[in-house]
């Protein structure tokens, strides 16, 4: 028997490689000659790399980097199993996770880690990329990103701008002429299903910015600033970055990307199921087994669960899914494409000891979903040949 | 396909019927034409009478008892499929639900209600008896019982004892040349799990009086007064009630029945299983779902899901268990003779809220299960042939 594990992460509390590993547990217990092909899963936020480096059989570089404040700290890129293809995530150097709450500010954080991480892997002679930016503590439309690779901003007195978005309310001019030369010899593909623009009430910092800690007063004041930079941009090199479809995703780092390295976004569960094979990958399997922390009526327009389903009918390949909390009815289920979901819980309990327990508990209800399929291995007349 | 539908009740939650009504209906709408046969269970407790009566398509007959307090109300015995046995549940006159909690009082409530409805079903020409004895509110060592059908208990005075446990301790003789001489004529099995002796501290009194209302002088007071009453039966029917293992079930009521009607104890599950005809009517069938409120490792020692693993052992049918909450490893769920256990809540919940959803949750939960096994069918070279 082939079974696939391709899992979400449980946020908060299990990551998709965790949960490859509990189910493969679960599946083993019953089915110990099985083939088990782990495939951990990520739309394009935390995870991604690790996740695409694991599934594709490639490797992590670790590098320093500066966090959102500017403090170096250890960070790390991969190279996908292809050897040529360099995966940058966000998160890693940017990230909100790396920052403790009350360090929060999206008025001053930066992402020039990330460009640190891009130029990295540019020293190291990868010109493919893949950039996943979900979970960033950023509001600074990528400018410090693009500073780490050579650009400089100035202000009415040419002086050079300090790091984070809100100082771009005083950005008179740019220079582009410093940037890497390199990557006009590389393409970024973008992983990032956010398809807000750059400013405005639907805007990067009135959607994303109070996660990142920006108050009401903050999320004005990062608008403006974010407008007056797409002006700037507009004036020097005729491009509006306001127009971008999904410019305003990770703080307008997604408008700069698009701008400046020619970069181009894609659905972020599709490009990694593109890029790791997923589909050939689940050929011939008996089963996938996905998950996540919660289905309920929103996964209807999440992209991870449905990219599964999609890729699965294709191969006709069934899929159960495995959820902390499973919100949807039987005719629910059906609709997205699923076989049948579990919750995996054991019994009213809480959240918390939910995603304490959430290795043992996907464990054990690995095990008793493949009990049920062993048993219908058994009753072949009553279950296989009807 | 042929699946028989097995459980216990939700305790507090659904009845057994209601249990086997959700798990039919998730059935049927993953396999509209499926055969399901509602078994609900019962180990001797509250239910019996009308399981029984669902599981082997008998009858209810209503009559008037007096409830554990002497207060006329509706009650019900029930005839099985058979025609000729007459199922008597004594927590339909004599349960500790027809009372509010501070009605309870062991020290007066009395099983009169139970002896009624013996007498009913006496006068209406049926001479065989199952009787169920759980969920009593008495702790009057059956007396009551006993006076309903002819017996008469006297104090020194030669004054009739009042109802209940507490006066026996004046008990001076008793007359039982009026008891009912129907009862020559009749069987009696009981239902019970109980294996407690009548006194002691491991008696009707110590163990069962606290959750009947008795207070420790009470429980002291009882296991005298039942003392003194076996004392009494000792000297003038030459039996020690002392002795019977199970006569301390259902406050003494288990001794009474044994001394009087001459009745056979035999464990509920066993008793119940044998006269609904469980064996033959799970031949052929291909799953049994069950299911209790809990599954723990004091599963292990109850009678009701393990009587059912050990039957369809035999028949070579397997089962799967729904529990609300499912605490069992996969290893402890193999041990007990399950394919697989399933909790039915749908993620992190109060017990409150998983007792009150208890039937949509049963109902989704088998349409999940019913979904993978459909899933085998559909794909037989995977599951069905190896």
């Amino acid at each position: 028997m082939k079974i696939v594990v391709a899992p979400d992460s449980f946020k908060g509390s299990l990551s998709a490689q965790g949960v490859c590993k509990a189910v493969k547990e679960g599946i083993k217990a019953v089915f110990p000659d099985a083939e088990v092909i782990e495939l951990p899963l990520a739309d394009g936020g935390e995870g991604i790399m690790e996740n695409m480096v694991y599934a594709t059989g490639g490797k992590t570089v670790n590098t320093r980097a500066f966090d959102p404040l500017l403090r170096k700290i250890e960070s790390a890129y991969g190279i996908l199993g292809d050897g040529e293809t360099a995966v940058i995530e966000m998160a890693q150097a940017s990230g909100l996770p790396l920052l403790k709450e009350k360090e929060r500010n999206p008025l001053v954080a930066s992402s020039f880690g990330t460009g640190e991480l891009i130029r990295a892997a540019l020293d190291a002679g990868y010109r493919k990329f893949i950039i996943g930016i979900g979970g960033s503590a950023t509001n600074d439309a990528g400018a410090g990103m693009l500073r780490a690779l050579g650009m400089k901003f100035f202000d009415e007195a040419g002086n050079e701008l300090e790091e984070g978005g809100a100082a771009l309310a005083r950005l008179a001019r740019f220079d582009d002429s410093g940037l890497d030369s390199r990557i006009g010899e590389s393409t970024f593909l973008v992983a990032s299903d956010v398809r807000n623009r750059l400013c405005g009430p639907r805007g990067a910092s009135a959607i994303f910015g109070p996660q990142k800690g920006a108050t009401p007063e903050m999320v004005d004041e990062l608008d403006a600033a974010l407008g007056h930079f797409a002006d700037i941009v507009s004036a020097q090199k005729g491009v509006d970055l306001r127009t971008f479809e999904g410019g305003g995703a990770a703080g307008g780092m997604g408008a700069s990307l698009i701008a400046f390295l020619d970069a181009e976004l894609q659905s972020g569960i599709d490009l990694v199921m593109e890029r790791i094979g997923f589909a050939e990958k689940i050929k011939g399997a008996d089963l996938i087994i996905t998950g996540e922390g919660r289905l309920d009526v929103q996964t209807f327009n999440g992209k991870l669960i449905t990219g599964i389903t999609k890729a699965a009918g294709k191969a006709a390949v069934p899929v159960v899914a495995l959820a902390g909390s499973q919100n949807l009815s039987g005719a629910q289920v059906a609709e997205i494409g699923l076989v049948a979901a579990f919750s995996i819980v054991s019994g009213p309990c809480t959240v918390e000891e939910a995603m304490a327990q959430a290795e043992p508990l996907i464990r054990e209800k690995t095990g008793a979903v493949m009990g049920l399929l062993k048993l219908s291995m058994q009753s072949s007349d009553a279950y296989g040949n009807r």
